[in-house]
């Protein structure tokens, strides 16, 4: 490379790196983010709004959130200076990665999995191992410490419920992979108020488990970027060094305190997405030809009979967008769908059924 | 350190890093964090706030905030395609240093500036190379190039008008900089609107130019972290692969489009703090005993005949809050203020004066 040009001098594993990058569709039904079909509820909009009016935007928010922190404990279980806000959980991955990934630091990942892991970690310059998920798409524990000790990686990360499958690492799995291995795990429960479990019991005896998790799925705040992070005291001391300051804008912490103060208010949504996982999984599974993964997450893995970007164009046609995943490893004839509100499960559902009954007529 | 502790593991230079803490004082005139002294006009919150309350917050914001990069080209006059929109400009700071810094590249850092420079290049594992400023705290325009040059440093980072010297690197030691220095020069100019000038001239020249700027100080949104990078279009690009998706939230991209469709509006407060800049520097600098720096930016960085912590805490105790600088590298006798709104300058003035009396009473 020249030396002239403006590219000499970035590291090769970013320039060997692909960006992570998601076309900009629109349309009626979106079903490819996993968002909440249910909108933060429009009085706790006006409350924040409310809230945030008076105070001056042209001050830096708190340099470190400490009553939204106290009431993050509080709502968690966990103490107060293991705590960290960020914005999105994926900024606090990213702060965890930096303070724990030197140069070719062994980084385990399951295959498939969000990609966004793969991404830091090699722009930071680890070296991935990836852990194949067994055949039915759950996870392999016995593979996740085997692959991740003879690697002799410093963290192992994994998704509970997992995107874009939907599988869950249940207690007893996490329990023995923080037993043998010797790493870092970091556990993204970003989807785990659809499960409704959580592995924060072990973090007390186990001071290499760190937790993060978001406002974006379950509180239908996707939009303002909130995430936690719940981890040993020392550890989240340390982590903190690689989180920017007045990393968390001021109007979506008012959001997140707000959101909190009221949180009993999101739980009929949350329920609703539940029982219509249920349902939509259920008539997925009918159809023919359609594999259904078991979810606990708002969304559903399927392995569709013809070519998966055939059907993704088709439902596009219709105006449902959805999420072709075909390009993951091991996914090859899958799509992911977000579980909708009922009046979008049923579009999709006969948008799907159409295009399957014209595509087995084409046949 | 034993294998079970949760900083096993932790990089070294992570664990030898002092935190960047900011002990959270309350006051009723605030003058040490160079915040706009006028808030954001109440008339564009409401704006803000209609717009924004019609959007589904539980939506993800754009993937590429493209109709904000549209209005930020033209409104910066650069390409689309190498404009950058960050959670604050040290979002974007952060994302080049990732693409940049291997183990071991050497950053050149002028000494004293802002700090946030010097810990990002740490976790990441950089060799700062210190440039000192001439004593007057101007930049030494051939020590940064000869230093850098020697050091085989990949990037230098200029803050001008600089952090907290207020002082100014101006066109032609820019250009001979880019000329001589051979990695990438990341220019922040946080402050520029308060000085009135800019090396974006440049960056058609000299694509290893990276500038990042701030909706925080002149724009009066230091609480929503809205920041922009302007680069070359191939090397935008590759930060880009660094920069978190969906890195900047809703609210604050909405903002962000209000503040430029009225860019007008925020031309009165810079030039009443630019007046009240002109004013207080005159009346700072006739106080016995007290030598101001001069400055381009919303704050000065005074010397004085006295311990300056004892100057900060008499202050302090008036309800008169600024920013003790006297650990940094050569700054042992000073103290940094911002230019705040007259009254508040006034408060500052009569309480400096008395607490320099009190001081030579004493003595």
């Amino acid at each position: 490379m020249k030396k002239n040009s403006p590219l000499y001098g970035v590291k090769p594993q970013v320039l060997n790196v692909p960006a992570y990058t998601l076309r900009a569709y629109e349309a009626e039904v979106k079903l490819n983010q996993n968002e909440n079909p249910y909108d933060f509820p429009d009085d706790l909009k006006g409350e924040i709004f409310r809230r945030f009016r008076g105070r001056q935007w042209s001050r830096y928010p708190d340099f470190i959130p400490d009553s939204l922190r106290l009431q993050l404990a509080e709502f968690a279980g966990w103490e107060k200076d293991g705590v960290l806000v960020g914005n999105g959980s994926n900024e606090l991955l990213q702060a965890t990665l930096m303070v724990l990934i030197k140069s070719r630091t062994r980084v385990a990942i399951p295959a498939p999995t969000f990609t966004v892991y793969r991404l830091i970690s090699n722009v930071l310059g680890a070296k991935i191992v990836d852990v194949p998920l067994n055949p039915d798409m759950s996870y392999d524990v016995d593979a996740l410490i085997s692959k991740s000790q003879e690697a002799g990686a410093g963290v192992l990360i994994i998704n509970t419920p997992n995107n874009p499958t939907g599988a869950v690492l249940r207690g007893e799995g996490l329990q023995r992979i923080l037993e043998q291995f010797s790493g870092h795990v970091l556990l993204d429960e970003a989807y785990y108020e659809f499960w409704g479990q959580t592995g924060l019991e072990f973090l007390k005896e186990y001071p290499r488990l760190i937790i993060t998790r978001t406002f974006s799925k379950a509180m239908g705040m996707a939009g303002l970027r909130v995430g936690y992070l719940l981890a040993h005291p020392d550890l989240a001391a340390q982590i903190s060094k690689a989180k920017l300051p007045y990393n968390v804008n001021q109007f979506s912490l008012t959001a997140a305190e707000v959101a909190l103060e009221n949180i009993g208010r999101f739980r009929a949504a949350i329920e609703a997405v539940m029982k219509e996982r249920e349902r939509l999984g259920g008539e997925l599974g009918r159809m023919p030809g359609i594999k259904v993964y078991p979810s606990e997450a708002n969304f559903f893995l399927i392995e569709v009979p013809v070519e998966p970007r055939a059907i993704f164009e088709d439902l596009y046609g219709q105006g449902i967008l959805i999420r072709d995943v075909s390009s993951y490893p091991s996914l090859s004839k899958c799509l992911r769908v977000s579980v909708g509100a009922p009046d979008e499960n049923n579009r999709l559902l006969s948008a799907l059924r159409a295009a399957l009954n014209a595509r087995a007529m084409k046949a």
